[in-house]
């Protein structure tokens, strides 16, 4: 097992009508002048920013909004939340929504501290010394960003969609009511739940598997997710089972199920160069290559892909037939993406197929011209980039 | 389930060589004179003391020492450091040790804060506006004072032991290297075990217990545990399992495994009473009493020991007689303590039969003078308090 740094300062109020607390919330972090980011009309119809900007007027804190974040959240708003800000001195950051408008956020509180180009953090060109605060209200389980030190913007200028990691980005607070999830459609609920499984997977798909503790506490998290969301897609305003997945989301991505394992992250890698190409929705994307990239790196460690099987699918575990018990493994995996409407293919995903130009140029971006590896279960050059998007094609 | 918040603000640095990050870390949060607060010889005689002076040296970062906390540590110790810190102008606390020293430390860090008496607090006449800063250094995985918002302490004026929770007294960082942990008597590792194991049980014993994912969880803890115990007594220098145990040791106690749950602690609370009338060591008495708390509530939620019994201890699950199953899940645990060399008793636990009077004045004390009850699993008052004595005589 690895040395490992585990560092979660993120209060959370979890519960329906935690939102009710925001504005105190702000206040104790500190916050005088707000920027309320948000994405489309889904916050304002359903009454959340306008209960939410009521809380703050009545805590008499300043306000400014900005609305229209994007999935795949873009670097342009980035930039005008950053100029914003500066306009109106705001010293606080709420995001109200899922990860992209929280990563929105992120870059915004980044950028807002830094005199350069925020895009140099995400290029790898500086390192973020500051960060202005960022509160949440969380209404999309999906990201975890609400707890995670993760950011990830789209720069459309070259359609690159870059992470930057640092500690001083995790949200001051995040504030989730699992009601506020009950209107989110069936295909975003499904993208979220494969989302927070692939971030608990990346982590669980480690060769460092000798950190028991993190292996059970994943494999629990696993199992009740998948279990909660044939829950939910019966019954979409199941309070209980909305709760399970959304606080499984924020567990997923804030290290505890990282600690003393290495971690793979290359169908996270791999998926955002499908995402930047053709502006899927990240969750599916996932789905749609996995399966892939785990029949190409099985081999390396059959007995961890025989664990997943048995402990989290439930498939019966033939002694005589590591290998077969660990595919049977994976396709359980994927008939559970399917029985989420997921796809579990790249035509699948994008309604087309795949040309091998695109599957180049994406391999191309993604080892960044053919100068890099990733993952780590196996480390993959370009040519497994490409070898795993043909198999998903 | 229930609304809960969730706020674990601790920076952990875990595995072999963390503790030589513990002055850049105290450097960090803000500490520029210390109190090295400490037990006994064992902190001295390991090296460990020296290796920490000589680090707070190299980084310019002045210090005084403290040592000679107790099990069940003591008001007057706290009161000590107190007055030592003052003198000092000390303004950060490091605990080198277990439990005791770290609620120790907490303590030192809210009087040091405070004009009045810090037993107030305690006593639940005054609650804290402040608290100095503490760092910890673990050596003694047990009660998660590490990470926990808990302060036990105890009053020999009337040999009260009194606790007192606060986020404000969460430490800054805990410093983590599983190989202090090798040198641990056999006692001394099984009492953590105990300690761990119940932080855990005192709240999945829970009447709302339909927060799957926090169960699950749980289980998955109590399960790694159980089996680390038995290859560390095998084996005191297994890295890997001494690993577990103590990561478990902090997770047990920071809120995951309580999310969504309201919790017992009956347990914790009978165990206070013997631990402050016979001074012995609280994990050995909260083995004592286990098992005859459980017996005592079972009927309250039978479903609830069935699942301990089969997901947890590993019963086989009888269907046609869920209260059989329940039973053999207690007995398995009572097994369990004994093969740690635990006591199961009252009189296992301190060497002699437990008097009438004994029992009389541990369940006055416990219920306040008979004006209060404890736990929720089964609301316990006085006459049930008298009750489980009784039964773990």
């Amino acid at each position: 097992m690895k040395n490992f740094n585990y560092y979660t300062p993120t209060e959370i109020v979890f519960g329906n009508e935690s939102e009710s607390q925001t504005a105190h919330l702000i206040r104790r972090y500190g916050g005088t002048k707000v920027l309320v980011h948000y994405g489309g009309k889904s916050a304002e119809r359903s009454g959340l920013l306008d209960e939410l900007c009521r809380q703050l007027d009545a805590e008499g804190i300043r306000y400014v909004k900005l609305g229209g974040v994007v999935s795949n959240p873009r670097l342009s708003k980035v930039y005008e939340g950053i100029e914003l800000c500066r306009r109106e001195k705001v010293d606080f950051i709420l995001a109200v929504g899922g990860g992209s408008v929280i990563d929105s956020a992120k870059a915004i509180a980044y950028g807002l501290a830094y005199e350069g180009d925020v895009w140099d953090f995400f290029e790898g060109k500086a390192k973020a010394e500051r960060c202005y605060p960022v509160g949440t209200v969380l209404t999309i389980p999906a990201a975890g960003s609400e707890m995670s030190c993760s950011c990830v913007i789209t720069n459309e200028d070259g359609s690159k969609k870059r992470a930057y990691d640092d500690d001083l980005s995790r949200p001051k607070f995040a504030v989730m009511n699992p009601e506020r999830t009950y209107s989110l459609p069936a295909y975003q609920t499904a993208c979220g739940v494969v989302d927070i499984m692939m971030h608990t997977m990346e982590r669980y798909f480690s060769q460092d598997d000798d950190m028991t503790l993190t292996d059970e506490l994943a494999e629990a998290l696993l199992r009740t997710v998948k279990n909660s969301i044939y829950k939910v897609m019966a019954s979409p305003e199941n309070y209980r089972h909305r709760a399970q997945i959304m606080w499984a989301g924020s567990l997923a991505h804030n290290g505890l199920t990282g600690c003393g394992t290495t971690g793979d992250f290359a169908t996270h890698m791999l998926e955002h160069e499908l995402s930047a190409l053709f502006d899927v929705a990240h969750g599916a994307g996932l789905a749609a290559l996995w399966g892939s990239w785990a029949r190409y790196v099985l081999k390396e460690n059959v007995s961890r892909f025989v664990r997943f099987a048995v402990n989290v699918m439930g498939v019966p575990n033939d002694f005589t037939d590591p290998e077969g018990t660990a595919l049977a493994g994976i396709e359980a995996m994927e008939r559970f993406y399917r029985d989420l409407s997921m796809p579990t293919s790249i035509s699948g995903l994008i309604g087309r197929d795949v040309t091998d130009d695109e599957i180049r140029l994406m391999a191309e971006k993604c080892s960044l011209g053919n100068t890099c590896t990733i993952g780590n279960f196996k480390k993959l050059d370009k040519q497994d980039m490409e070898a795993i998007y043909r198999m998903a094609r």
